[in-house]
C-alpha cells in the first residue's frame, strides 16, 4: 500500500477541498423543501465515484431519495468489500446556535483538534466519513493497488430511517453480492485510543399527541376545570420512568440481553473520565438508570428520551391560554433481543392506558431499527483491527455504542452479510447538534486506514 | 333615558361599522412588531371619545403603550363614573386555526348567536366591550341625558400586565377622582341569564428554563447517560400537582380564603350544565381539584396551568436529539388573600428544590395580579344590577369569575375606589383563542344597559 499512501499524501489538499464542496449542499432528507439538494448530493457522490475510477456508477431512484451505486470489480474470484454510507444529513436547527452557517464549511482548530476541524452539518455524519471511502478507493485504483473488489451503496435516507433501502436491497441482491459490509458512521474513543464499534442499539421512535378541549381556552375561565393537555403530557411523560430511571412500560425489559459481569467489567476498563465528561457537557452530575455506569447506560442498556416537546404559547411575553393540543417526540434506544415493533406497541398500549379521561391520545410510530452486535472473531473485525493498529500504532478496543444504524440487521437478513463498523468520529464532534465538525486528523486517518482494511481483508479471505 | 335609547336604535348600523374599523387594527401589545398598530388603536379610541362629545381627550404617553383619557364633566357636584378598559389585544396565533383572518372582522351567525357575531381578535376582549361604553356615552351626551360626570381611562397594556398603568395612576390621582370604576371586561352566564362578576382571581405567571448539557446531543450516544432537560421538565411539572390535582408547592394554600358552605351552595345553584359544558369542549370528563365542583374550581379555588412548553426538535419527521434546554410558561390563578409576589417566590423556591443534579433551573416572573372581590351591597353593584334587570328583564346573578383583572386591586389601593365588573361577554366567545367573537346581541345589549347604570348610580348617590 506504499503507492496508495503516497498518493493520499500528494492529494491531501484536493481531498479536503472536494469534501468542502460536498458539505455545501444542504441535503436534509427530513425536510421536503430540500429535495433538490438531496438529489444534488447524490449526483456529487456519483461524480466522485466515477472520478475515483469506479464503474457501473448509477443514481438509483427509489420512491424517496436515490441510492448511489458504484463498483470496481478487478477479479470475480477475489473477495468483495461492500461500502455503505449516507449522503443525507440531519436538519440544522436551531440555526442560531451555530457559530458559522451549517452549509458554509469553515476550518478552525479546537482544543481536541489542534490541527483543525471542518465545521459543517454532515462534516462527520456522514459525508466526511463516506468521502474517506471514496478517496481511499481513488487512491487504491489510481495507484493500481486495489487488492480486491469494491462496491459502494450510498443512500440518502439514513436520517429518516432508510425508508426505501430495504426494498431496493431486495431488488438488487445479485448486484450487491459481497463478503463483508464496511461502514464508517461511528467513532473512536479518542484520537489516541482507537476503537471499533461492536454493538449498536436499536430504535423505536414515536410521536404523541394529547388533545384536551377542542379549542384553545382562556386559562382564567377554564383553568382548573378541564384537563390541560400540556400538564397531562408532562405527567404522562414523567410516568414513563420511575425514581431509579428505569422505564415503566410493562414488558419493556422482558427480552433485554443480560450482559455478563465479565463483559461489563471489561467494558468499564475502557478509558473514560467521568469528570472530563461532565466538564465537557458543563453538567454537575450524570443521570441514568440505577445500578449501571455511564458507559453501560449508553451502550448495553435501553433508554427513553424525549427528543422534542411543544404546545401552547411559546412566543414573547405571557399568554394565559390552555392549549387544545400538546405534542412530543419520544425515542427509545433498544439493546439486543428487543424488537422495535414490539416495543413500539408496548409503548403505545401503556401510553394510552395512563391517559386520564378528559384527553384523547394519539401515538404515531416513526421509523425503528433493530439492535446489532458484531462478533470480534469475524474476518471483518480482524481486518479492521489490524488496519487501525497499522495506522494508529495501537490495537483498537472493541466497544458497544449507544447509537443505532438500523440497516445493519437489514444487511444480515437480506444479504446474509456481517457489517464492520470502522468509524473515525469523536463523541465531541457534535453530530446532530449545532457546530457539527470533523477533525482533519480523523478525516485523513480514515483515508489512510481504509486501504489497509482492504489489504488485510483480502489476505484473511484468501487464506 | 328614552331619547338615549332612541339614539342607540337609530345609530345601530354606524355603531357596528365603527367597531369593525377599530377591530382591523392589530394592536397586539405583547409583540414589539405591532407597536405602531397599538398607537394607531389609541388614536382611534381618542377620536371616538372626541366624536362622542368627551372633553380634555388626551393620548397619554407612558414608557410603554399610551393610555387614552377623556371626560365629560357636567356638574362638579354630581357623582363621577370612571370607565376603565383596554384597546390592546392578545396575540392571534395559532393563525392556522382561525376560520377567517383575525384582523379582518366578519359577521356570521352561530348556534349561540343566531343574530350574528363579529369574529375578530379583540371583538369581545376588550375592544368590543370598551366601544359599548364610548357609544353609550355618545348616545347620552348627544341626547342630553348624561345624568352625572363621566371619565374614561383606556389602556394599551392590559394583556401584558398593565405595566405602566400603576405609575400613571399615581401621577394622575386628581384627574381620576371619581365615585366608582366601571369595567366591561368580563361576561354573563348566558344571554338569557345575566350575571355580574363579584370576584376575580389573581395571577402569578412565570417562565421556567431547564438547562442540561451545554449543547444539543445525539440521543443515541448520550441517551440514558445525562439528564434530558425535556424529560426533567416534564417530571418537574408533574410534581407541581398531586393525584387529587392539588398544588404541591409548600405554603401555596396557606392564605387561601375559605368560602363558607352557604356561599358554595349558593354558587352551585347558578344555571350550569356539565353535560353541555363537556359537549361544547368535546371532552369526555372534566378535570380538577378533588372535592370541588367545576364552578368552584374555576372561581374560588386557585389553579396552576402550563400555558406553553417547548424544546428539542419540533419539525417534521424524527430527529434523535437531546436538547440542551427546555422551557415552559406556567401561570397560577390566585384567590383572595393570596399574594402574587409571595406565590411567585414560593413557586420559584419549590421549583428549584425539585430540580435534580445534572440540570440548572431558571425561573423568570412575568406580571402578576391581586385577587379581588366586589361587595354586592355596594352602590356600584346595586346600580349595575338594576341596569341589567332593566334591559334583560331579569335580575343578574352575582358570580365569582376565574379570570384576573389585576388592576382592580390597584384601583382600590391608589384611588380608593371600588370597581364594578359589568361585562357582557360569554364563555363561548373564545377570547384569547382562535375565532374570538362577540355577539351582536351582547354588543347592543351593553350599549343599551350602560346608560341605565349611569342613571341608577346617579340616583343612588344623590339620595
Amino acid at each position: 500500500m506504499t503507492k496508495t499512501q503516497s498518493f493520499i499524501i500528494e492529494n491531501k489538499e484536493r481531498f479536503l477541498s472536494e469534501l468542502i464542496e460536498l458539505l455545501k449542499i444542504p441535503s436534509i432528507s427530513a425536510n421536503k423543501e430540500y429535495k433538490k439538494d438531496v438529489q444534488k448530493a447524490a449526483e456529487s457522490i456519483s461524480d466522485s465515484l466515477k472520478q475515483a475510477g469506479a464503474e457501473n456508477v448509477e443514481i438509483c431512484q427509489t420512491n424517496g431519495h436515490p441510492i448511489v451505486y458504484g463498483e470496481k470489480i478487478i477479479d470475480e474470484n477475489l473477495p468483495t468489500v461492500l461500502v455503505y454510507g449516507h449522503y443525507d444529513v440531519q436538519p440544522a436547527d436551531p440555526l442560531e446556535l451555530w457559530d458559522s452557517p451549517p452549509f458554509e464549511p469553515v476550518i478552525k482548530p479546537t482544543k481536541i483538534h489542534p490541527d483543525g476541524a471542518i465545521f459543517a452539518r454532515g462534516a462527520c455524519d456522514d459525508k466526511g466519513q463516506v468521502f474517506m471511502h471514496v478517496k481511499a478507493l481513488e487512491a487504491m485504483i489510481q495507484s493500481n493497488e486495489l487488492p480486491c473488489n469494491a462496491k459502494f451503496m450510498i443512500e440518502g435516507e439514513e436520517e429518516v430511517g432508510s425508508v426505501h433501502l430495504g426494498e431496493w436491497i431486495k431488488q438488487n441482491k445479485e448486484r450487491l453480492k459481497a463478503d463483508i459490509i464496511l461502514v464508517s458512521d461511528t467513532g473512536i474513543i479518542s484520537n489516541e485510543n482507537p476503537s471499533i464499534t461492536t454493538g449498536l442499539r436499536g430504535l423505536s421512535y414515536v410521536e404523541v399527541e394529547v388533545t384536551g378541549p377542542n379549542r384553545d381556552l382562556h386559562s382564567g375561565l377554564y383553568g382548573g376545570c378541564v384537563a390541560n393537555p400540556l400538564n397531562i403530557l408532562a405527567k404522562m411523560i414523567s410516568q414513563l420512568q420511575d425514581e431509579d430511571n428505569r422505564i415503566t412500560i410493562p414488558g419493556f425489559y422482558d427480552k433485554v440481553e443480560v450482559v455478563s459481569e465479565e463483559e461489563r467489567a471489561e467494558m468499564n476498563k475502557a478509558p473514560f473520565s467521568e469528570d472530563a465528561y461532565k466538564q465537557a457537557l458543563d453538567i454537575e452530575a450524570v443521570h441514568g438508570e440505577k445500578g449501571y455506569t455511564t458507559r453501560e447506560r449508553g451502550s448495553i442498556r435501553p433508554t427513553l428520551d424525549v427528543n422534542g416537546m411543544w404546545g401552547g404559547y411559546t412566543g414573547e411575553g405571557a399568554k394565559t391560554v390552555i392549549a387544545s393540543k400538546a405534542y412530543a417526540k419520544i425515542s427509545m434506544r433498544l439493546v439486543p433481543n428487543q424488537d422495535p415493533n414490539e416495543i413500539t406497541n408496548l409503548f403505545q398500549k401503556y401510553f394510552e392506558s395512563i391517559a386520564p379521561k378528559g384527553v384523547k391520545v394519539n401515538v404515531t410510530p416513526h421509523h425503528g431499527g433493530e439492535p446489532a452486535v458484531t462478533p470480534i472473531d469475524s474476518a471483518g473485525y480482524i481486518a479492521a483491527s489490524k488496519a487501525m493498529e497499522q495506522t494508529f500504532g495501537k490495537k483498537p478496543i472493541p466497544l458497544r455504542s449507544g447509537g443505532s444504524i438500523p440497516i445493519v440487521s437489514l444487511f444480515e437478513q437480506e444479504l446474509g452479510l456481517k457489517t464492520v463498523l470502522m468509524g473515525f468520529g469523536l463523541d465531541s464532534d457534535a453530530i446532530h447538534s449545532p457546530n457539527e465538525h470533523y477533525g482533519l486528523f480523523n478525516y485523513y486517518k480514515g483515508i489512510e486506514t481504509i486501504p489497509y482494511f482492504y489489504h488485510f481483508f483480502a489476505n484473511e479471505n484468501s487464506n
